[in-house]
Parts: structure tokens; sequence; C-alpha cells
């Protein structure tokens, strides 16, 4: 093999490097490689990804490899956030549309895999306009353009956004409907990308076009994507088999499984496009996106239990093809629109989810001759049910977890008082001390570390700006998690800085209360989370206090740390509690500019242990293990059976943790624990 | 005027009458008045409807001229019971049908009006199956034919319907999809009357003609009336106002204020069909059907405040023109469709509620160039919110209907020992008494008079055959309510009849905590009824019991007992509760075949009298009173501030209801009162 001619100073250390690890690929097949890593995340271990370029590199190789893929990620992220200097990016867009003949457009949030997280590829709202909110969408028209926030991103958007380019509007208060009406005539087009718009979303769109009387076009390519020229590849991430001692299934019977629901429902296939369906259904995981183990890519399921996966072949590990099987057939992404038709030429049925899959597949499948049956995931409610094996997985997650969380609280109890922590180097101790953990991947989600007022912004993020000390006579809320091969955890505590406020024991206790009240509550079969989100404000609510979120999110296991049907929520539509759901169990209280409070556990629905009636009763078993603040709670407001339950709770924490720290700890521990007395 | 030739015997009395009472219309119009007062139901002053024939006739002839009605009323309600008498009525409806080239036809049990009673007029369910119940709804194809009902109505619906000529379905389990497909052949035809299918209702049936490919065609005049050859006239009932005294705000304030939020939503009128809509927005009642004042009419609320009425003139009292004033315009029925086609001739947006209006409304507007926009009726949520005049009415309609529920209970207690009452006497008992109270009109529905098992059928209505003595050892459960002018009550109490079982006084001591968990919540301003549901619940579910229904229902002011939109239900979707909305508070349980428990008192909605938060409370003020049970309360199973609700209720009963009653009657509800202690 000819040592390839290098044309620049990067592409000289790529071959210099290849050389040294002995690789005989092409050099621009690896430079892809390397650009499809920087395009991901980087997990704990940051040399996992060079698989993909070749297995056991020397050292030395690896190193410059992965320092090439960091060089890059790195100037992927200045160029995004570099947003439109001057506005170019935007001038450029609109000359596209202008060439394209659409009067305007529409750049979401999301990508085409509809996840909480999206890779740098898809990017596409921040590099237009700067925003790095989780949620939004902007619309752009020949004279002006709008960035449509929730209610989390109103500040946020101001401060990144150049709103003499963008004007920034409420998506609710002010909503698109309004502006498209200001804005655009009617018979005017507005253009939106069908890869990114569910058919319940085009729907939405297609209301607020009405009000002014515009026509909404789908354009393919994205023509942002046009203009992007500088635009990421795809992550490529190693996609590795998730074993079947944490899966608990195998990936055949899961198919098997869910082809006879598709049969039983007059469905011939279902187009999976969520990432941690197919994740779940083939029982792999991935890294493409930060903090959930995601394989981006697309699935088709026949009602025989054949899989045909889309997913670039490159980052297939070895090892995936034999654990994959006979049942599934990989495919590069150009071949999904083929495989669609040749279902619509079959005259087949074919099952699509009109919430999470962008309107492109029903619309090809239509066009091919295909009958679109709109349902749900039909992978979404056996994943949330988890197994046996699954729930044992995250009892012991919870248990290593847990132990890291105490040795947390424990040198937070030590250290605090000096004065000189602060949001960021408490948020760094813990992810420190989680990552000495058995089987962890990554965290679940960016850590949440809120002091005094900080901790009253339920989303807060702290940045090196809005970083705060822990002071004395405050609040610390720390929300976190971790993502362990055996399962999925979150979990939050509040902890008093000091001495904390009658007002502070009293609220934290009223949290409390809440939260025993959804930890013990027993409840008929049927039963949805919205039923019984009220127990977790009824203490509140008697003295004219509340929380503006959820009482508690689905949790998958070893899969995304927010995922459906499963919630408590005063919201509607909630799917009914079933054996195995994981759900948080999360009540708070704010005091805007003064402090936050919330008390979160992960609990599992199992059948009641006792079944003293004539309704079969489920209840929750709580997984999570950590003490609770005992300084911040109130003894006379709780009633007998929530003091019992409390200082059983310390109990199991204690039995379940102490073996697992280091002295110090467990010294602590035992304190943290004790009971308490009325 | 020369006196006119009888051609029957019933028309020389009618004849006679009317010359005693020196009436002198036409006797072909009395007749027609009489046959629409028979067509009616009978109230507490059965001369009441007379008035429509002439003002103050000598008690003779006005003797007479009710006898004639009440003589014409058996005769419909004998021909309609009679039911289909060999499927004589099935045969001429399909001979019809095949006139009309349809292949099926849907008879559904509501009318046009979309309420909870039909008149005799519209009773075409029955009258086609003979089926009494309160919904359901057959469909008659060329060979077959079935009766879709609920699980209420399962055995009913063999008992009174010729299953040979009916199938009877259950109406979730075996839906009308199913059978549809089964029955019919693509292409054929399923014919409806668009007055009695709304347009949400419309979509459902389409949706179950799609699985036999059928075709849903609109069939007008209904052929079922067409073959009804002797069905009664609609219903003649006097309009009466309904005095601001009781409504607290003038009909011309409610239509400028309604027609502001029509000119905010971009509507130039509205067209109403619910008729307590009507009865509440024009501040009129009638009494064309049974427990409910409602007059049966259509509306057109225009943006201007003005109304166009579509009522009967006959049945318009000399008063009411000047009660309606200047604002309001009267039509005939057949002038409806010309209204509208006006309304499409100008252009005008027309709000129209999908949900309770015949889609033969919105299909004439729209063909006549009208804008259909379907939103709720404008008049549900402000007639929902009771002003502090209806608010003080409810209170003191509570009252009166307490003492007459308290003198009822005193007589139970010193007759049950005996033996010898059984439901029917007692429901009787109950009714009598209650119609000795002021401003009463007529029960709010039929009385729930059911004794040991029957109890536990949670829609028992007693009859002759199913009537039971009240033994000892058994629960009585009798849930009855009243119209007076003032308000519309509706109460639920259950006795022990003897020594209650342990389990019984467990059982209802359990209900007791639900019910007292409602009356004592407070919640934020936004919270709905189904939020708190699973409060009046939780006490049951502890020991894997439920009941199966909803826990409150909305209830009107001298109105429907049933109304929406607030409700308290585990069923989403139901409205925030607001200040001034009455509901009901009626946890049960039900021992199938031994017993059923529930307590029920009404609740309106206020704002908490303390507010301690930063949230606006609100809470429930409990309007009914009368005594609970204290022989089924186990008061070890409450915690102290349930007992003190529980005392404090009693005591504000005793303090209200001990000056209404008589000494023995006074004595008895002293013990019935008396605190509860440890």
């Amino acid at each position: 093999m000819s040592r390839e001619q290098a044309s620049s100073p990067s592409e000289t250390r790529l071959l210099n490097a290849l050389a040294a690890a002995g690789i005989s690929r092409p050099a621009a097949e690896v430079r892809d490689l390397i650009a499809g890593i920087a395009a991901g995340p980087t997990r704990r271990d940051p040399l996992e990804p060079l698989v993909l370029i070749g297995p056991d590199l020397p050292p030395d190789a690896a190193a410059e490899l992965r320092a090439l893929a960091d060089e890059l990620a790195a100037s992927y992220d200045a160029t995004i956030e570099q947003a439109s200097a001057a506005g170019g990016r935007l001038t450029a867009l609109r000359g596209e549309l202008k060439r394209l003949g659409v009067d305007g457009f529409v750049v979401p949030r999301n990508d085409e895999f509809n996840g909480e997280y999206v890779p740098r590829s898809a990017d596409r709202l921040c590099w237009l306009t700067g925003f790095t909110g989780s949620a939004g969408m902007a619309v752009v028209a020949a004279e002006t353009a709008a960035i449509f926030v929730d209610g989390r991103y109103t500040l946020q958007v101001r401060d990144q956004v150049d709103t003499a380019l963008f004007a920034p509007r409420h998506v609710t208060q002010e909503p698109m409907g309004d502006w498209l009406a200001e804005t655009l005539s009617a018979g005017q087009k507005l253009g939106y990308d069908p890869w990114l718009h569910t058919a319940d979303g085009v729907k939405r769109l297609e209301k607020a076009c009405a009000k002014a009387g515009a026509e909404l076009v789908a354009l393919e390519p994205n023509p942002l994507d046009t203009v992007w020229t500088d635009q990421p590849p795809p992550p490529l991430a190693p996609v590795v088999p998730h074993a079947l001692d944490y899966a608990g299934e195998s990936a055949a019977d899961k198919r098997t499984r869910l082809a006879e629901t598709l049969k039983k429902d007059g469905a011939d296939a279902a187009v999976i496009t969520l990432p941690d369906s197919i994740a779940w259904l083939l029982n792999i995981r991935g890294a493409d996106v930060p903090h959930s183990p995601l394989p981006l890519g697309f699935a088709i399921l026949h009602n025989d239990g054949k899989v045909d996966l889309i997913m670039d072949r490159r980052k297939i590990t070895p090892g995936l093809t034999g654990h994959l099987g006979n049942g599934v057939a990989l495919h590069e992404r150009d071949a999904f629109g083929g495989l669609l038709d040749r279902l619509g030429a079959d005259g087949k049925t074919v099952r699509v989810d009109p919430a999470v899959t962008g309107v492109w597949v029903a619309n090809r499948l239509k066009a091919a001759g295909a009958t679109v049956q709109a349902a749900a995931d039909p992978c979404t409610l056996p994943k949330a049910c988890k197994n046996d094996i699954e729930v044992a997985g995250a009892r012991s997650a919870h248990i290593r977890d847990g132990a890291a969380v105490t040795r947390f609280l424990a040198w937070l109890a030590r250290e605090a008082g000096g004065g000189d922590l602060d949001e960021l180097t408490a948020a760094e101790r813990l992810r420190a001390i989680r990552m000495e953990n058995d089987l962890i991947e990554d965290l679940s989600f960016t850590t949440i570390s809120g002091a005094g007022p900080n901790g009253a912004i339920v989303h807060y993020r702290v940045t090196p700006e809005t970083n705060r000390k822990l002071e004395p006579g405050s609040l610390f809320l720390v929300d976190s998690g971790a993502q362990y091969l055996d399962g999925t955890t979150d979990i939050t505590r509040t902890v008093a800085i000091g001495a904390p406020s009658d007002e502070m024991r009293e609220r934290f206790t009223r949290v409390l209360k809440g939260h025993i009240a959804i930890a013990t509550c027993r409840f008929p079969e049927g039963t949805d989370g919205g039923q019984i989100d009220a127990l977790a404000r009824h203490a509140l609510w008697q003295v004219g206090l509340d929380f503006d979120h959820g009482t508690g999110h689905g949790v998958g296991s070893y899969l995304n740390v927010h995922e459906g049907p499963q919630r408590i929520s005063k919201a509607g539509g909630s799917a009914a509690m079933k054996p195995g759901m994981i759900v948080s169990n999360e009540p708070g209280y704010y005091k805007t500019g003064e402090y936050g409070i919330r008390i979160e556990n992960l609990v599992v629905v199992r059948e009641a242990a006792e079944q003293p009636g004539e309704r079969k009763l489920l209840e929750f078993e709580t997984l999570t293990r950590a003490p609770i603040d005992r300084a911040l709670v109130d003894v006379s407001l709780l009633i007998d059976g929530e003091l019992d339950w409390l200082n059983g709770y310390h109990a199991t924490v204690r039995a379940d943790i102490a073996p697992l720290v280091d002295d110090e700890t467990a010294a602590w521990l035992k304190e943290a624990t004790e009971p308490i007395e009325r």
C-alpha cells in the first residue's frame, strides 16, 4: 500500500497516524469517519468510537486520531454557534427561498428522529439564529423572521439571538398563526422540510397558515442545508449489542411479539423512526447524541417479524451483524425511499405514528400506493413496561447510583460550610464520583446544579456566567442522573446549606408530603398518572402553593431519561400505569428569586403486595436510594404514616448504601438516615 | 258564535267543555292544543298548561279538558310502548327504506335537542323497539337489525325488546362498525336523520361505515316519522318568565355579554340548540319534558345581542313577549331554515357546537354560503358559573329541600323497623313531603330508591316488579332531587335498616372519607375536576375498592340536574372549576347482589375564605343539608380533620333545618346530628 499524499497539516497528521497504526484504509474514508466521530458527542471513553477506524489501535495513533476529531468537533461548534454574523446565513437562506419561489420557511429545533437531543449536523436552528435552547422554531419570510420559544426561553432567546433579525415570540401567547397572518398574503407559499415535521405537526402548520390564507409546501432538499455549506456530517458512533443480561428479552422474541400485534391490528408493517424504539426492539445501543445511548436510524418492522434497518453501515461494529441475526437486513439511508415504495407497490397497510414520524414517510408510502395506518409506534408501550430483568437491573443501578449520590452529599456536608463551593464545582464533583461507578456510560442529562435563587429556575443549566456560591442559609438543588448498562437514573435532592429558615422547612415538608403520597399510593389497574397527580400537590394546595411542572415522567432502561407513554401530570391523555413502568416522582416548590425545592426518586409500578379487595391494585416501588435532608423536615407537619415512610425509606437507604461507601461517608450516612422522632 | 258539530264522544266532551268555559277558539285549534299538552309531562299543577287554551277557565271545564289530555297521553304511551307487535313497525320502516333506496337506517334515542329527556313525539327508539332506557341506538338493515346499549342496559334491553327482531349489542364491546361490516356490503347506503346526529356523531357514524365500505346518507324527512302515522305532536307547555329575583342577571345583559364574546371570536352569530342554554339566555322556563323545566326550541344569537327565537307561538304565554323584549324576534319552526339561509346569503360566520347540534344546521348554513365556526355553545360556560343571586337561591332551595329529606329520614327511622316499607312507598313518601315545599315545581329526576341488592344497581329505577321491602340488616339507598324556582337539588343518602354489618360500616366510612376529601379540598384556579377525582377514591383504593361512575356532575339553576362543562371524573377533558359552578360530590361503593352505598351533597365552587399563599385558591361550599347516617360511621377510620368536618356539617344541618321541621322530626334530627366522639 502506498502512502497517500498530504494536502494540509492535519492531513499530514492523519496520514502519519494511520501509518503508525498500520491502517490500510484510504485516507479519504478515514477522514470521513473522523468527521462523523467528531460530529457525535464525547462519552466516558473518548477513544471508543475509534473502533470504527480499526481495532486495537496503538495508543499514540489513537490519541492523534482522537485529537484530530476533537479539533474538528470544536470547529463545528465554533462555526455553528457563531450564529448568523451580520445575518449572512439568513441572507443566504432567503436567497435560496427566492430561487425556489417560496415566501417563507419553517426551521424547527428537532431533527428527523424527534428525540430530545439533536446531533451537530441537525442543529439548524442554532446555526441560523444562535439559539441553543432545547425547543423552538424559527420562521423566515422575505423581509422579516421570527423565532417562537416557550416560557423557559423568553430571556435566553434575547441573549442569544439578534432580535433585529429574528423577532422573539412566545409560542402560545403570540402564536405562529397570528405572525403568519401579519406577514404572508393570501396565496403565498410557506415551505417546510417534510422530514422535520410530523403529520400532526403539518396539521398545526396548516392551521397556522389558514389565517393568512397561505399555502404550505414541502421542500426537499431542505433549503437551509443547501446554503449550510460547512454542515457537519451525521454522527458516527459505534452501534453495539445491548446484552440479554440487561435487556431481559431477545430481539428476536420482541420482533415476533410485535409482529403479532401488527397482524392483529391489520398492519403488514410499521415504519419506526424513534431511535429509542429501534434500540429497544433490536437490543442495540449507540452514541450519536449526548446522554441517550441512541443509534440514529430508521426501521421497518414487518408482520412476519423481519426488520429492515436503515443505518449507516460504517457505524455497525463487527460483532453487531451476528447479534442482529438473519431477521434483520441492513440498508443505507438512500435505500429507505425504495423500501417504502416496495411496500406501496405490494399494496401493503403500513403503520406510521403521526405524532413522531416525519410526514415524508407517510407521503412516500401513500404516493407508492400503500395504505397508511396512523397509530402509535408499536414499541412505545412494550418498551415502557420493563421486564423482570430490566427491573432488577434498575434496582442494581439505583443502588450504585445512590452510593455515588450519597458520597457526594457527604462531601457536600463536609465542604459546604467553607463557603467556597459553587454550582460548577459541585456538579463536577458529583460527575467525577459517579464516573467511578461500574457499568456507567454517561450522565443521563446535564446536571441541574442550582444554588439559592438559581434553584428556583426549573430548567436551570449552570454556566460560568450564572455560577453561584453555595451560601449559608440557602438551599442547593441538584437534579442529576446517569446511564448505566443496567439502568437509567434520575434523582433530585435539595440540601440546606447552613441553617434553613422555618419557611424553607415548612415548604420542603409539604413537597415531601406530596412525594410520600405518590410513593405510597395504591390504585386500581387502569388508573393513569393524570388521576394521581393531585396527590403530589394536595399538601401545597392547602396553603396556596403549587409547582408548574409535571409530577413525573417515564424513564427508559439504559435509554431515554424521558420516555412515554406513562407520566404523572395534570395534562390528560397519559397511558394507564402498568407493571414495569418506571416513572419519576418529583414534586417541587419554587420561590422565584429565593430558592427551589424538588424531591425526586424514580419508582417502578408493580402489582401491590397486598390485594385486599375486589380490584387488582398496583403500587409503586421506590428505586432511588439516597438520604432526604432531615434538616429540612418539619416533623410536626407529617402524619404518622408519612413519618413511618420516611424513616423506613432511610433505613433501606442505609442498609443498601452503607456497604458500598467509604467509612467517612458511612458515618455521615448513619447520621443522615437516623429515624426522626416526634 | 255557533256551536261546532261533534263527530265523536270525546269531541262532544271537548265542545261541551269549551262552551262551559266560554272559549271562542275553533275546536280544531283547541284539539291540537290538547294534543300538544298531552304530549308533554304532567308537572306539580296539572291544570297549569291549560292556560294555553284560555285564562281563568272555570274549574269544571278545566278538569274536563285536563281529563281529555290525560286520556290522550295514556293512549300515546300505550301505543308507543306497545312496541313493534309482530314487527309491524319494523316492517313498515323497512318498506319505507326500500322505497327510498337505502339499505339501512340509524334510530338514536336522542331528539334534535340532545337533552336527557325526550318528549313522547320523539320517542322513536321506544316506538320501534320497545326499549325505554335513556341511551341507545338501533340500526335497521334490510334483513337484520341491532340495538346498541351500554352496560347499564344489557339486561333491560333483553326484557323489553324482541331480540328476534333486534340483536342486542354492547355499544363498546360489540361496536356498530363491526356489525355494519357484517351486515352491509361496500357501496350500500346507511341513512340517518341529520337533525338527530351532531357533526361529531356523523364523524363517528362515518368511521363505523368505513369498515363496511358503506356510504352514509342524510334522509329528510325521517323515514320512521313517515311510517309512524299516529306520532304524537311536539309537546305544548306554557313558556314562562324566569324571574330576575332567581336569575340574577337580566336576559338583555346576558345577550349583550355573550354577543361580545361572539364578536371577540370573530363570529357574527351563534345557533343555539340546547334548550337549557336558551332557557338560561332568555330567562325563560318551560315544561316540555319531564323533570327539566325546558321549553324546546332553537335560537340564533347575533353579535349585536339580538336573538331569533324559533319556538311554537302557541306555547308563549301572554306576558312572555314583553319579558323577552324587543331584542328577541319569535319565529315558527318552519322559518328556521330561512333564517339560516339569510345568514349564509349575508356571508356570515356562524358558531355551531359540533358536539350538541344536529348536523342539519351546519349543512344548511354551509349550503347557503355561511362560514361555520365549530365551537362550544357560548352559553355553556356562563350558565355554569352561577351568579350571587343564583348561589343564594341554591342555598335557600337546599335548606328547604334538606328539611323535606330530614322529615323523610325521621319518618324512615320511625317506620322502617316495622318491615312493611318498600322502595315504592318510601319514594312516594319522599315525593309527597317534598311537594309540600315552597317554590317546588317538580322532582329533578326519577327517584332512585334501592333496598339491599337493588342499591348496588347504580342506575336503578324501582318498578312494581323489582320493588323490595326494606329489610333489617340491609342498606337503603335513596337518590333524589327537586326543581325549585330558586334552585335544583340532588341528594343521596344511604341508611342502615336495623343493625349494619361491620363491613357495611367500614365501606360506608371509606366512601365518607372520599366525600369529605372533596368537600374540604382547596385547589388553585385552573384546576379541573379530573385532577381532584382521585381524592374521592383514595380511601377505597387503599383496600382494593372503587366505584364505576364519576364523582360529580354539574347541576343547573332551576335547570338540568346534569349540566356541563364542569364535572369531577377520571375521564379527562372537563373544564376548570370556576366560582359559582355547582357540582355534585357523590362517591359510592357497590357490592353486587348485596348493597349499595352513595353519599351525595351538592357543592358550589367559591374563592377560598383563606388565601394563605401565592396561588388564588378555590374551594367548595357544601349546599346540601341532611344528616349522614351516624350508625354507618366507623369513627376509628376517620382522622381528626374528617371527624371535625362531619361534626361541623351536622351542626350546620341541625341549625338550618331544626327551625323548619315538626317537633318529632326535630327530636330525631337532634339525635342524628349529635357530635360523634372517639
